[in-house]
């Protein structure tokens, strides 16, 4: 086991009508900047619920926050901030929201632009109280210190690290309402989350194993039923919570991370637009597939814990696993292959050039370079 | 699923080596009290390292906390601390002196007899801020609120709470020199803690239940590994990790609990003086057998996840997978029946007696009361 130095603040407000914590969480002598996304707060009931709760408080809304949300829209959102004077920020939607609301908090105390915040860690120095009302269980942001920004004008996306959130309301009924495909992409986040964490060196920690099977075990067993049934509350209960236990550092006790599915699926992202659950599918089997050398022993040790896949010929196993993590993904209605999304050559000769360009080495053996990248699409198209 | 509410504020350094960071993690501008049990932390090292640490800061030393810690001996670390206007406290040593130190945090700041703490809570209001350097994986003290004193006069055993503490230090090389006997008691004591918030309603949370199952797999796991060597640094940080994240808060979320086991327990610990871990290896087949009606369904599902145990009777099931219980607790080396640790049906009685007086209703249901805890004793004499 590595040694870790391990603290998480957030404090997690769960279940239904949660919502109106907010009156009592939310300083009543703060000036609140409430951050949305595209509206369906307002079909879904949040909106008002979130309002009825602050009537007493001093709210400013800023609307508009879109899926991978861009600094052009955030810088919007901080003037706004700055200008209005706010001393929190509470964000009300999914993932997207409340990571763009990372980058506002943090934005809101700094003099310069917010993009020069995410492109040099080193001058974030600290950010307003930020708390979050989540509306779709995927990106774990309400739990912890990360936040994904994209550059429409770059066609760039890349990692923040601010505060964690002071509080989060998660209240299952408000996922009843979502698009399919965002409950999709949701649980394939969740479940990357976790094989991030996970599919890396053996025997780090027995106990980190079996947390992150357990999730992996829990979303696989409520998938089909959420598929199902979207207004099944335990079901919806249960991804919720394992999305925000997905990511919030409680699996990742002394033990080695990879995140190289991540950073290829962001370029997918950034380049085709690919949403992000979406570009994850597509990515990790060629990641298990290209590093099955490095990862083969815990690829295993998941097909016959989380799938009961063994077989004698560890080659044969390992490309059962794979297929079978594969037919979880499609059997979410997503795709594994670049071609089934209408991504080409050019895009991953472009994904090289930028490994190439930024000098990457990912993976917990920091062994994925801008060509081993290249042979993971490769595999996948 | 229920709805809750879920914060843990406490910042854990895990590691070899990690007691350095009290240089840094203890304010410098405090007055420490630093607080110890008998005597082992200077035969391991433990103690030096501290010292060293430390050697900037303004301390003063409190030895003498005993297993079980009881208010006579708390009382005079309270003294103590007004005395010397401490400021900041320091456990350094297994459960007990970590649990002893929370009331002695509260009760420095408490106008009155600490035991009134205890008996009242609601006369607790603030504590010292109090951290730990924790010798012995079993209590989880090291990342929750709670506590459990003892009134020698009135061989009297109750909880108490108070705040998290604001960091804890585990190195695991300090295990190394603990009486196996201890450490035998510590991974019982684990075990017990995960099934009193496991062993309840089943289907309230699927992901829970698996991180309660994948503790227990752990230690049942690593228990063999530890007794063949205690030396074995792996070994212990899984205990120690494992002890940790079985009692703070990380498996109970949205689910009942029970600690029926733990209360019982406790009075036979306060009356015969047998060591806590081992008080629930007895008491534990007990409260399942007893509790089967009630219990039945999740019993079935532990024994099949975790031990791998079916039976078509279900009787038969129950049966089996006590006994395999009971089993891995005497491969730990300890007990499982009152007449073993010489407690005759005097306990018994006393036990029926203060319930009865105190007019308890304890478990997940409420349904343990004086009677049931008879019957549960009786299923164990």
């Amino acid at each position: 086991m590595n040694n870790f130095i391990f603290q998480n603040t957030t404090k997690l407000i769960f279940g239904k009508g949660s919502i109106a914590s907010l009156t009592t969480e939310v300083p009543l002598d703060s000036k609140v900047l409430l951050t949305f996304g595209g509206g369906s707060v307002q079909k879904n009931g949040v909106y008002n619920q979130v309002i009825e709760a602050l009537k007493d408080h001093h709210t400013i809304e800023f609307w508009g926050i879109e899926p991978n949300p861009t600094i052009e829209t955030l810088r919007a959102a901080i003037a706004l901030a700055k200008q209005e004077s706010c001393d929190f920020v509470l964000a009300v939607g999914g993932g997207s929201v409340v990571d763009g609301s990372k980058l506002i908090a943090a934005g809101a105390l700094f003099d310069g632009d917010a993009w020069d915040l995410v492109r040099k860690p080193s001058l974030y120095k600290s950010a307003l109280p930020m708390a979050a009302v989540i509306t779709l269980p995927a990106t774990g942001s309400e739990m912890n210190r990360g936040a994904v920004i994209s550059n429409k004008a770059t066609k760039e996306k890349f990692s923040f690290f601010s505060n964690y959130p002071v509080f989060s309301v998660l209240d299952p009924e408000t996922t009843f309402s979502l698009p399919p495909y965002q409950v999709a992409c949701g649980l394939a986040d969740t479940f990357v989350h976790v094989i991030e964490q996970y599919l890396t060196t053996t025997g780090q920690s027995p106990l980190m194993d079996r947390w992150a099977e357990g999730i992996l075990q829990t979303i696989i067993e409520v998938a089909p039923k959420i598929k199902e049934n979207q207004h099944d509350y335990e079901s919806m209960a249960t991804f919720m919570l394992s999305a925000t236990m997905g990511l919030n550092g409680f699996i990742a006790l002394g033990v080695s991370q990879d995140w190289a599915t991540h950073m290829i699926g962001h370029e997918l992202t950034a380049l085709n637009g690919i949403t992000h659950g979406h570009s994850l599918t597509i990515v990790l089997p060629g990641t298990m597939w290209i590093l099955r050398g490095e990862k083969g022993d815990k690829i295993l040790q998941y097909g016959k814990r989380v799938w009961g896949i063994e077989h004698s010929d560890r080659e044969v196993a390992i490309r059962m696993i794979i297929d079978r993590t594969e037919e979880f993904f499609r059997s979410l209605g997503l795709k594994t292959r670049l071609h089934e999304n209408g991504v080409g050559q050019e895009t991953i000769d472009e994904i090289k050039k930028r490994f190439t360009e930024r000098n990457l080495h990912l993976g917990e053996n920091r062994s994925v370079d801008a060509h081993v990248a290249g042979e993971i699409l490769d595999a996948v198209k």
